[in-house]
C-alpha cells in the first residue's frame, strides 16, 4: 500500500426525497446561486421546478445556465463564467449527471480566475479559489458528484481533457435514486460501463499489498453486474438504482486508488473517441475494455485477471490461469453486451479514418505510466482490435 | 437501502512518515494544543519527542493531559477539561489508540460546555460546540480518528457508555501503519476483533437491498482474517499492518451502515463487562461474538449467516444453510482463539456473580432495536453461554 491522503469534504444526502436538504445545502454558501444543467430532462420529470421552488423558499436568488451538453464544451464553461461575474454567483448548483457537474465545476474556478477559463482545463495547477459547488445527482455514472475531476471538450481542436482540484470537490450532492427512474436503457446502460471502468482503472493496479482496495473493487463490480442490467429492464426499481448510484460515488472518490494509485489506461483512449466524434462517452469504454484486456494480459499480469475472474465471476479457481483470465474478458464483454451496449467502434460510426491521430494524442497522456505501459502503437493495436 | 447522510470531514494523512503533516494540521486549527496521551507507550517508541518537536517548529504551545486509560475514565476528560480552560487551548491533539482520542473527543466538548463533562458522556444532544480535534493513531481498532463516537467509563458506578456528535468527528487523523509495530501480540489480537466486531454490527442488518455496504463488510472481515493473524506473528508486517489500520478507519466511518443502519447488539453487551470488570474491550467482543451469532441463528436469519459463511470463509454454497451457518460460527470462534483470544469470561476473570445486574443494565442499551431484539433473558443467556 502506498502513501495517500484521503479527504472527502462532500457531504451526501442520500434516498428518497433527499431533495428537500436542498435551501439549507445552497444556502449554507450564500444567496445567489448558478444553477447548472442540460437539456431540459430535468423539466419534464418534474425537478427543475421543484428545484426552483425550493430555491425560492430560502431567498436564494437564481442565475441559469442551461443546455449543458453530454461531453461538455468550454463555451458553455464560459458562458457560465460571465454569468458568475455579472450577478456576483456565491455558489454554483450543477443538477443533472456528470456533464452538468464537470461544467459547474469549472464554471467555479474560471469565476475565481482571471483569464481564459480553458486554461484551467489543461493546467490544473492554476486553479486557485473555486466557488463552492453543490450538485443534484440524475445519472449514475462520472462519479463527478463525490470527486475533484471534470472533463471538458473543445471540439474546434478535438480537445478533451480532464482537470482537477481539491477545491471544486462539491460541498454536498444530493443523491436521489428515484431521480435515476427516467434514464433511458442506453444512458443506464453507459453510466454502469463508465462505473465498471473507473473501478477497473483503479483495481488493475502493480502496486502490491492493496489488498482493502482491491476488495472493495470487486464489491463495486459485483454491484454494477448485478444491478446494472435490473436497471437496464426494471428502470424503476429502487434496489438497483440506489445501489447503482452509491456504486458511482464510491468508484471515484479516493476508496479504490488511495493506497494503489496507477496511471489510468481505458479513459485516456476512450477520450479521444468522444473528443473526435462525440460519442457516449460510457458506450466507447465498452467497446474498448475488452481489447484492452486482452491487449495487457500477459504472464505478469495473468494472476490478476485471473483473481477478477474468481472473486469477480465465481470462475473456478483451480482452472488454468489463462484460461480463467480470458473466460473473466470474455464475460466482460458478454456482460456489455448483455446490457445493450455494441462490441465495435463502427456500430458507433467511428471508422478506421483517424485511429493513428488519436492513437498519438491517447499515448500523450500518461500512458506510459499505465498499469501495463501502453506507447502509440499499442493504443493503435487496441482501436483496431475494437473496430 | 435506506435515506442516510454521508458526511466525514475527517482528513486522513495515511502511510509511512506522514507525521511530517501534524504542524499543518494542527496549526490550521490554532496555536495552542492539549496533547492527550496515554501510559506513555508513545515515550519509549520515540513518537512522543517527534510530536513535541514538530509542533514546536510550527510554533504551537503545548499542554499535556497523560496518563489516559484504557476504557477512558470521565475523571481524566474533567482534567482535561479543566486544562483547556486555564489554557485557552484552540485544538486537542490526541496521539494514542481510540482511548485517548475517545477521552480526547469528549475533552474538547467539555470545553466548550457549561457544566460537568459526564452530562455530555449521557446527553449526546447537549454536545453543542467543540474544540478542533486531530489524532495521530497508534493503535488499529475503534476507529475513533474517523468517526463521531466517543465511549467513556466511570468506574465508580460501573458506567460505560457511548456519545457522539459530529462536531468531534476529528479533523485530520494521521495513520502511519509503523506506529503499531510495537502494538503487543494481545492488543492486536484485541485490536482485530474489534474492527471485526464494528464490522458484524453493520453487516447483520434487517435493512434489505443494501449490497454494497454488505459486498465492503465482507470485505473488511476478509482483511482482518487474513491480516490480523500475520500482523499477530510478525509485528512488523507493514502490508499487514497498513491493511488493519485502513480497516479499523473504513469499520466505522459510515461506509457499513449508511443505508444499512440496525441498532448495535454485541458493543451494548461488552460495555458491561468493561464497565464492572474493566477489561479489555476487544477480547470481550471476541468471547460474546460466538456465543451472540448462536443464540440470534434461526429460521429468519439463517440465510445471512450463510451468506457470512459462504463469501468471507468460502463455505461451499450447496451445503444446507445451517450447516454453513453453524461452520461460519464456529470459524469465527477458531479465528480468534487463533489469535490467541480467550473463549471464555472465566479465563478473563468474570464469574457468574453479576450476569444478571449487567444482563439487565445491557438490554436497556437499545437492544429491542438489534438485528435480533434481546431481551435481558436473551442477553443473560448469551453471557452464561460465555462463561
Amino acid at each position: 500500500m502506498t502513501n495517500f491522503i484521503y479527504s472527502i469534504p462532500t457531504k451526501i444526502y442520500f434516498g428518497k426525497g433527499q431533495i428537500s436538504h436542498l435551501g439549507e445545502a445552497v444556502g449554507a454558501y450564500g444567496h445567489r446561486a448558478l444553477l447548472v444543467y442540460g437539456g431540459g430532462s430535468i423539466k419534464k420529470m418534474g425537478l427543475y421546478s421543484t428545484v426552483i421552488d425550493l430555491l425560492k423558499k430560502s431567498s436564494i436568488e437564481v442565475t441559469e445556465l442551461s443546455g449543458v451538453e453530454p461531453n461538455p464544451k468550454i463555451e458553455s464553461v464560459r458562458k457560465g463564467v460571465k454569468l458568475c461575474r455579472e450577478n456576483q454567483i456565491d455558489v454554483v448548483l450543477a443538477v443533472g449527471g456528470g456533464s452538468s457537474i464537470d461544467c459547474a465545476k469549472v464554471v467555479a474556478a474560471g469565476a475565481c480566475y482571471d483569464g481564459d477559463a480553458w486554461d484551467l482545463v489543461i493546467h490544473p495547477g492554476k486553479i486557485k479559489n473555486v466557488l463552492p459547488v453543490i450538485s443534484v445527482l440524475t445519472l449514475a455514472a462520472t462519479g463527478s458528484e463525490m470527486d475533484a475531476f471534470a472533463v471538458i471538450s473543445d471540439m474546434e481542436k478535438n480537445d478533451k481533457f480532464g482537470t482537477a482540484s481539491e477545491g471544486m470537490k462539491p460541498k454536498a450532492s444530493i443523491l436521489d435514486p428515484e431521480y435515476t427512474y427516467t434514464v433511458s436503457k442506453h444512458q443506464t446502460a453507459a453510466g454502469t460501463a463508465d462505473i465498471m471502468s473507473h473501478t477497473f482503472e483503479n483495481y488493475f493496479t502493480n502496486v502490491k499489498g492493496a489488498f482493502i482496495q482491491a476488495r472493495f473493487g470487486e464489491s463495486l463490480l459485483k454491484t454494477c453486474i448485478k444491478y446494472g442490467k435490473i436497471a437496464v429492464e426494471d428502470p424503476t426499481n429502487y434496489e438497483a438504482r440506489s445501489n447503482l448510484m452509491w456504486a458511482s460515488s464510491l468508484a471515484i472518490n479516493g476508496l479504490l486508488p488511495n493506497g494503489a494509485e496507477v496511471a489510468w489506461s481505458v479513459h485516456p483512449m476512450e477520450h479521444e473517441l468522444s473528443a473526435f466524434y462525440d460519442i457516449t462517452h460510457g458506450i466507447g469504454l465498452a467497446i474498448l475494455t475488452p481489447n484492452w484486456m486482452k491487449h495487457v494480459l500477459n504472464e505478469k499480469t495473468v494472476g490478476q485477471f485471473a483473481e477478477y475472474g474468481v472473486n469477480v465471476w465465481g470462475i473456478d479457481p483451480t482452472l488454468d490461469q489463462f484460461e480463467i483470465a480470458n473466460q473473466s474478458i470474455q464475460n466482460t464483454r458478454n456482460y456489455f453486451n448483455a446490457l445493450g451496449i455494441p462490441s465495435t467502434l463502427r456500430e458507433v460510426g467511428i471508422g478506421e479514418e483517424k485511429l493513428e491521430i488519436m492513437a498519438k494524442k491517447a499515448a500523450s497522456m500518461g500512458l506510459e505510466h499505465a498499469f501495463v505501459p501502453l506507447s502509440a502503437d499499442d493504443v493503435l493495436a487496441i482501436y483496431k482490435a475494437s473496430l
